[in-house]
């Protein structure tokens, strides 16, 4: 028997990009890998404990943050990020064995692949009817089913389900990416590894007309870059939302922490989502004044002013 | 025949609350009203002048913004925004004559809905599997066709399907609404009411730390109220935003026509998407310096200071 | 003999304003006074352990910061304030006995006198031709060694030069305060007492044109109010400046330290001037998310996130 | 007799840096150049219309603004600054025939130009007493009375008064400089040159924390760097300041007019005090996005976005 600490659920069914995404981190080939029906299943069985962490795709290059994601991380009981995964997006149009591209007349998949193939269909299906499914793998599995003709999903999902791609490396876009994390119930960030991220959900003081400007301005005045901002509903009404946040840096350089600080002052909420190392293990930017070393200066310094030692 | 400039389409199916929100505009009742099978062709219609309007969801107070509609006014031929409906919204449980709630084994339904009575169905059906549509109204009609036993849809939508509501008024959030927009080809923005709102998009200068501050003190320093910012992917590669606004104010305001003017010399793009009254009608926070009054003012006195009339 | 400790040094002569304001402080009772040449003089003799303190006006509000004191205080060997006075200005017009009004064809006093009497003498002595001296003490001295007919000074001087009052209580501007300082070796600011302001003085980096708004903003992001900011040329050039500053608060106050820290971070040069009682006894206004307690609570919070107690 | 057109005063007496400083402008050789005893009396006479200009030293690079001529321009009758000249400066110490270095024990000199020697008098006159006398000149002329051994002063002011030089070239910091002014009536400015500066002063909202950094804002949100700061206060009671403030550009740049237009609106004054050219030929730096080009493109965007036409 598997123990909860040997075992990753993930966003299923298998055969998807999230199970190809997982499998790229060298401590899935030591866990018991579970598909789980929806991201907030996934993400429960880590706050229950009956897994040690839960993987799910949290943004596309073309499509935009992941909404269920995102707010299963600002809400509920609090998760951490450990770990992030890149990983490039080309599609295979799957069909059961013997169909031809001129026979398909209908075509599923998840709502963000019918995004990144849309000028495909048009240029080579424009008479085919999309409809959605709930996953890329379960399109392909409706197809197996023989409910629609062809799938668009991953090419490693052909085998799994008994079908044949009729086209391969099929994108709108070259640059299509989707990242994915890994999260865990909260616990010491992994050591800073010098490209790090540090991810949070801010909350903004209602209506303070100028309170996002002096969100940004805490991260700027100590020289933190923001790598990503999304604004998320907090569920109160029209009008109001939280910010899901990355930032170059981890937790432990000072220039974030005060920063974080900073925020947690002014914000009535914040999430600290974790520290963790950037996929594309780019060093960040450290403006002139505020590295570690420069802070500790600065805090001797304060501490020699506070005793006449100037 | 109905004239290409009398007819709005919408995204369909018939029955969704995207058409329960159309029929709320007065000027609906003399328009042809035209459902498609996504966002995207309602606009193309437009776009294209098949059709005089096109009508979307734009953003859900629980959801978030509905990408297929940001992305489609951020690209693409320009479009403008003309009008906006918000619209509470409320599901009901809809099945076949004769299911009791407790025959519910399956239910579908748009994966927004699913958003929306999670906790309902946690509470009610927690046994029952969720397998998403691409519309509600869809939804409703595979139930219909006996596809699944129940859908979540608008309660107007039952007589349309034969079906029978085994439940109304569900939403886990009482505050949950739709916003919608009603767009149109680029065009002279209505007179400002006094209670307006202007939409653009904003690209940043890439690799500029700072630049989403600077975008943001553009509206601050002319005292522009942001009422939404939205981070949207530019689909050239990880990490690159451009940024979808809505800010306090008509074009027609100084102070908001300055601020966009700042925008356009420091964006690489600014994409004006239409000044339209607000459906709140929350007239905005006028700054002290800000109103058409004061900047005639400062205008006058800077062309007597140029004069060396001071 | 008096040890150096029980010693202050001032800007002498003896007679003078400052003078005057110094014995208001009730430490001065127990002194040694001693009137100085000069405003470096006064300073040097508490530099080389002469004196324990020195007195000195460093702000008048008609005529604006005095430079000979910002000056020694921005440069040379360095000193701290520990206290400062506010005294309300009035002049009278001093003349040997017998003198009338009428009489007078030549007036002298501290050219700071002039720019406050100028109303006065505009009306009172039109035709009167007014030679500067070094002090308004020192232009009684002349006037009773009959180099000039009348001269502005403290009333209080009148005996000791055995002069009499012309005229009593003359000021264009009702509000002239001067304000002076007692400076000190450097050593640990007095306690905070809930009203206190915090002096220093900040180079800015060359050739930064946002370099005094990134000064400004790092006071502003703590909730710091400046109370002044004069601006000193730095000696090395025409354009070059330096900042002299006062903020609300004490260094010992969270917000202000922090806000120290970190213009120690940004600027080449930061000299701590000191934290004393404000003399008008004004308590700071402290904005939320900036009380010693809230910063507290976030290095808490930091601490526990570190942790992963989130 | 000549007309008042063709009359400048300056702050005399003759024999002063100013009127070599005044000598360099060559519309000077053509005018009637009349030393006044005062600022006020020099400006007053243009404010009255006896005079064309009025010529004063504005700032030292050692000593800082000075405060009469920086008071003039912020009260009274509007003038206008048209031209500045830099001058270096350095002084001669000047005593009548026959004196030894060695003879000198008392001194004299305006206070600034005691400041620039301060290091020269202790090195090479440390016993020396120093007095101060209304101006270099008048210092020279008590020289040549009698009252005093030797007065720093320009080396043109030897002649003048009959003394001789017993050092030249004195100056504690090779850097000196003094920049002065040339104001008028108001008028419309000269024609942009390329390398212009605009004067003016500027007043803050009342107990508004953050009033200084607003206005500094306006000018940085339109990208017009700032030469110099200098606070001064307004006479209504401590701790209450208007700002001198020099900016880079014309009047007639758009970024400068609608840095200008922002602060009109948001300061209780402004006093717009001339754009001219600078003395020392720097064009400015052009921040991307705020050409006059770039303002002209954002505007014709903007009327075409009010159209419809985007």
């Amino acid at each position: 028997m598997t123990s909860p600490s040997a075992r990753y659920t993930y966003l299923g069914p298998e055969g998807t990009f999230t199970e190809a995404a997982l499998r790229t981190l060298p401590e899935a080939a030591t866990r018991e890998l579970v598909p789980m029906v929806s991201v907030p299943a996934a993400f429960d069985a880590v706050r229950g404990g009956e897994a040690e962490g839960a993987f799910a795709a949290i943004e596309n290059s073309v499509e935009g943050g992941v909404n269920a994601t995102l707010d299963e991380l600002a809400t509920g009981a609090p998760l951490m990020i450990y770990r992030e995964v890149l990983l490039p997006i080309a599609f295979a149009l799957l069909a059961r064995p013997g169909t031809r591209l001129s026979d398909v007349k209908t075509v599923t998949g998840h709502p963000v692949a019918q995004a990144q193939v849309r000028g495909w269909l048009a240029a080579n299906l424009p008479d085919a009817v999309w409809e959605s499914a709930a996953s890329n793998a379960d399109g392909a599995r409706l197809v197996q089913e023989g409910r629609f003709d062809a799938a668009f999903a991953g090419e490693f999902a052909a085998a799994r389900y008994g079908l044949e791609p009729l086209a391969t490396e099929v994108h709108d876009n070259a640059h299509a990416q989707t990242r994915f994390v890994l999260v865990g119930r909260p616990g010491r960030p992994a050591a800073p590894t010098g490209a790090d991220k540090t991810s949070a959900v801010l909350w903004l003081r209602e209506d303070h007309p100028g309170a996002l400007l002096e969100l940004l301005q805490e991260f700027a005045v100590r020289g933190v870059n923001l790598l990503r901002i999304e604004s998320r509903p907090t569920g109160v009404g029209m009008g109001r939302y939280c910010f899901s946040v990355d930032a170059e840096g981890h937790i432990t350089d000072r220039r974030v922490g005060e920063a974080l600080m900073g925020l947690k002052r002014i914000c009535p909420q914040v999430r600290f989502l974790g520290s963790y190392p950037r996929a594309d293990e780019t060093a960040p930017q450290v403006r002139a004044g505020t590295s570690d070393g420069e802070f500790a200066a600065a805090a001797d310094w304060l501490a020699r002013a506070m005793d006449g030692r100037v």
